[in-house]
């Protein structure tokens, strides 16, 4: 069972110090008065080897999900939870009402429960509903033609490394331009036709106004999702903020919260109020909770009730695996892991217990009206997919691809926003095929898969596995990857196999958006390996995704502070360091006029006495 | 400076147990008088959920690298070496003469110098040499048609899994076989034909006849090498043998020494007169050192010689870097890392120096004579291989690969075996291309990769931005992959670096082998995920490829030794095992009838009732 030690402190707990060398900016829109967070990360000069002038090294601006706990400007109390910057945005759209309580049962019972008044997160606020008739998705307005601030901060969070990039090259090369079919700009417009083409999705909901507004969706930058919650054997409230904070501040584009146990929903209040990314959970979760671990005993009733409970609470969005139908849980009687997903496990016990249609499918457009009055995205789960090689593209994992297509149909006809969910365990050669079978069977939504985990026979290092096929399948097209942990098929993830997830998941993510050819993907890239080659090691560390650790990593064997100047690490020594002896090349090759460049091109030119001169000089 | 406090002593520091459950056997060849090591993994039983009954799960057999070391029957001083399986093999061929000492000056200079006695290993035998005019190459009796004991030590190798898993399938679906495409067996003919053609070398020097054969070719399983050796920045003698000692035991199929500073010669000797695996160097590294660092000094007449004397100690492969050429070194310029190779570096700046064609390019055919006069195997060097993302797939990169192809064609003459390396740093979109071009340009003979990364930005994780590559290249056909360690770019590896080097490469390889379609390759998957899914935690654990590391993250929650039978784990908790979950609904399955089961698929029957009453009995 949870342990609840204390409620969550500011003081002690949560992480709040910049990374390296970085500072927030923020970046003014144009259409609406809203302000785009992003990391800058300053660079030291250059100091030319022959001449010891220095060269300044432009700041590098990047995408940045870890909210406001990364600028210590800002003051953050996590019992009065984040600045609502959204709050305006949606009430301003004129379309929501303000609830006098929860229109959930379940959440008017916690409320009124003294006992739970130690853990109640507390400053809670009236839930906001659309108005009677409304439809409060942001699929709805893109349709409707309008940008909204949500779009438009987007389109500046998601333009900026190309924008750089654009500036960057074009200095280099005047007239330079990305490739014919790229864009050279993210526009508020683009972004709005991608959504309302349900080819991206921005989960949020009008009751979490914290979060910082992202986009999901294969013409965007890679998204990556992290997994946090507690089991029924360990973890605390206290834990699971932190885990959030935790989790975006190593770059987690959204978070899950699929806790389990009891007080999930005042876990929830608390990581919702201090989210800056959008959290998505698995509403059956706690669905099962209430029926006390019995799937029979699920009602659509009850499920009703905590879809409520959860929308008005302000997540993001819901995996529904409204796939897992009864006919198809025969395919899975000869596979030799059966059914992985734990929803999907439930819903078909339900389904077999009552040998009736899930009630996940047959209410889907009773769920639609309720996604609307809040603007919860759909995740549809795939509660039928593989959990071993063996199992990989089979007849039930796509017996239920394909009714996903079909509700994504229903979905959308609501103007609900979709994602689709994804394996699993799937072997190389077999990625491919999941992702062109999404893009046709469910026309386009974009996609969001676990790995794929390409070998069975590496627990303990799932990551790695995982971190193969995501990087493959994000290529091909998938728009997030949800990650997966060192300690996945094994236990609970701690704080190092968080983290260890996290950029893991980034590496994926970043190696797709650079094999994609997503404009301003390799300005980071270009710029690590600038600073790599001129032994600029501060900087090395700064601009990677884990600064920490690289510089840990060096300190190992060369701790001094010297060290960080040195032309060479102790990997291969000063004598052996292949960049420090083309430097040297390179010092000689500039001293050389062009004719003597051509000469080289022939390798007839004898000029060898003259170099050992020279290179006297430059071996000093 | 190396340290060398003291020789090695088997009591303290060489790792020799077993891994957990495993135990040595040996398969008997059928041509020859040889003994195949392989490691059995012991399965615990199955015991059926509703009768208690036990069923007997099959020893797992695995390819194993490690060596004698594992094997606790056998007596191992590292100051004697190990047994030399292969001398007889080599002598009884009578190709060889044996030497009075070193044809190398160097190696006579060291054995003379007394001060070295110390650490000199202590049981020096004299070298092995191919009579005037004998070829000992085993390209060279391949093309004969001869059979050689490596030949069939390695058919029997390679076979292993396919066999037992053509065993099993066959066992459950009568008249069994894998693809068209697929031979059933890797046949002794099938391994000579391969090594005949070029398509595969066995690196195995005459002098280091204590290794056990093995095959590099993209129609074997893949490989993976695993760099040791120390920098002048630190180690140890004693800690490089443990080191070699520790890479093959998690799964190494070759080493690489690349041991720089002072007493290489004598820890060379150490390392190969204990290794159970092929071990290869880069001997432009040891040239280096002998003319003080100053790579215009370098000579062809005492690089000669360092080939000679590493050949007469037993270096089964040279790395050697004869494609950097004079005329192309220009193309290097403008890179944003120029050239990153050591050996490539070194070799372009004595051409700068000299104005003159690479000595190694120029002496190629000499190199040749050297090569079959002792059986080492070319590993032609990527001198100029990209080192950031910017300069993948360049002019420079692809016109050294290019000058590889005619340099493969030159050693062939001389049947003298050769591999190509490859990059380096190289997005996922561009990394096929370099297969591609491999293949067509070396007339197919097997490619040897590092990596490649496929991002910059990630310093302290680029065994994971190597991983993916590498998974990726081996899939397209690459034959060998050199590991990459967390320390890359950063430091020194250690221990643990190289464990997790090891193990993210072997996750590379064999997920390699699962999208070849290696027929056996996901015997071993299945086997794990049949364990996993029963709940049978130590064979999950014992089936993996770090069993350590399994067994550690899991006890990490749940660390009573109950909690291995426990039909949960801290992950999900146990109401929430999907696995669990989807026992019960196959119990459940399995007490329907046919025409029950049929009725399902329709979803139209009404059992409930039914199940319910069953159910209370399974979940018990």
């Amino acid at each position: 069972m949870p342990r609840i030690d204390r409620i969550p402190s500011q003081s002690t707990l949560i992480t709040r110090t910049p990374l390296p060398n970085s500072r927030k900016v923020y970046v003014p829109g144009k259409i609406y008065d809203i302000q785009v967070p992003m990391r800058e990360i300053r660079q030291t000069d250059t100091i030319e080897r022959n001449t010891g002038k220095r060269i300044a090294n432009p700041a590098i601006t990047v995408y940045d999900t870890s909210g406001p706990y990364s600028d210590p400007n800002v003051h953050i109390d996590v019992r009065q939870g984040l600045e609502r910057i959204r709050e305006n945005w949606i009430l301003e759209r004129g379309d929501v009402e303000k609830l006098p309580f929860s229109s959930s049962s379940y959440s008017v019972e916690r409320l009124n429960d003294q006992q739970l008044d130690y853990l109640r997160f507390q400053h809670l606020r009236s839930p906001l509903r659309a108005k009677a008739g409304a439809n409060v998705t942001q699929m709805h307005y893109a349709k409707k033609g309008i940008i909204t601030p949500e779009m438009e901060f987007i389109a500046i969070r998601e333009n900026q490394l190309r924008e750089q990039m654009q500036a960057d090259m074009a200095k280099q090369h005047p007239g330079f331009s990305f490739g014919a079919n790229i864009p050279p700009r993210i526009t508020p417009e683009f972004v709005r036709d991608e959504i309302a083409a349900g080819r991206a999705i921005i989960p949020a909901n009008i009751n979490h106004p914290e979060s910082e507004p992202m986009i999901i969706g294969r013409n965007f930058l890679v998204k990556i999702n992290a997994n946090i919650g507690n089991s029924a054997v360990s973890s605390s409230i206290e834990e699971e903020v932190e885990k959030m904070v935790w989790a975006t501040r190593w770059g987690a584009d959204t978070i899950m919260d699929l806790s389990t146990g009891q007080n999930i929903h005042e876990t929830r209040e608390w990581i919702i109020r201090n989210s800056p990314v959008p959290v998505g959970t698995v509403p059956i979760y706690q669905a099962l909770e209430k029926v006390g671990g019995v799937a029979e005993d699920l009602t659509w009733e009850m499920y009703r009730d905590t879809l409520i409970e959860q929308a008005e609470q302000g997540v993001d969005y819901f995996t529904i695996h409204a796939g897992v139908r009864l006919p198809f849980i025969h395919l899975t009687a000869n596979r030799v892991t059966g059914i992985v997903s734990r929803g999907g496990s439930i819903m078909a016990k339900w389904c077999l217990a009552h040998h009736k249609e899930s009630f996940l499918y047959t209410h889907f457009e009773e769920i639609c009206e309720i996604m609307k009055a809040y603007d919860v995205s759909f995740s549809l789960g795939d509660g039928l997919r593989p959990g071993s090689i063996a199992d990989a593209n089979d007849a039930a994992q796509f017996a239920e691809l394909k009714t996903l297509g079909e509700l994504t149909q229903i979905a959308w006809k609501h103007d609900v926003q979709v994602m689709i969910e994804g394996p699993g365990h799937v072997p190389m050669h077999m990625i491919k095929e999941n992702m062109d079978k999404q893009l046709r069977e469910c026309y386009e939504a974009p996609f969001y898969t676990l790995g794929p985990l390409t070998t069975d026979i590496a627990p303990g290092y799932d990551h790695i596995t995982s971190g193969i096929g995501a990087a493959m399948i994000g290529w091909f097209g998938t728009a997030m990857l949800c990650y997966v942990t060192p300690k996945e098929h094994l236990g609970l993830p701690n704080r190092d196999d968080v983290k260890t997830g996290v950029i893991t998941y980034k590496i994926a993510a970043h190696a797709a958006d650079l094999a994609k050819g997503h404009p301003g993907a390799q300005y980071r890239d270009n710029a690590l390996s600038k600073s790599r080659f001129e032994f600029r090691w501060e900087d090395q560390f700064n601009l990677s995704l884990d600064p920490e650790t690289a510089k840990a990593y060096h300190d190992e064997t060369l701790p001094a502070e010297g060290a960080k100047l040195a032309h060479f690490c102790s990997m291969c020594g000063p004598k052996f360091c292949s960049m420090k002896i083309t430097q040297e090349l390179q010092d000689y090759a500039s001293n050389l006029g062009v004719d003597e460049l051509a000469a080289l091109e022939t390798g007839m030119a004898e000029k060898s006495e003259e170099f050992k001169e020279k290179g006297s000089e430059i071996y000093l």
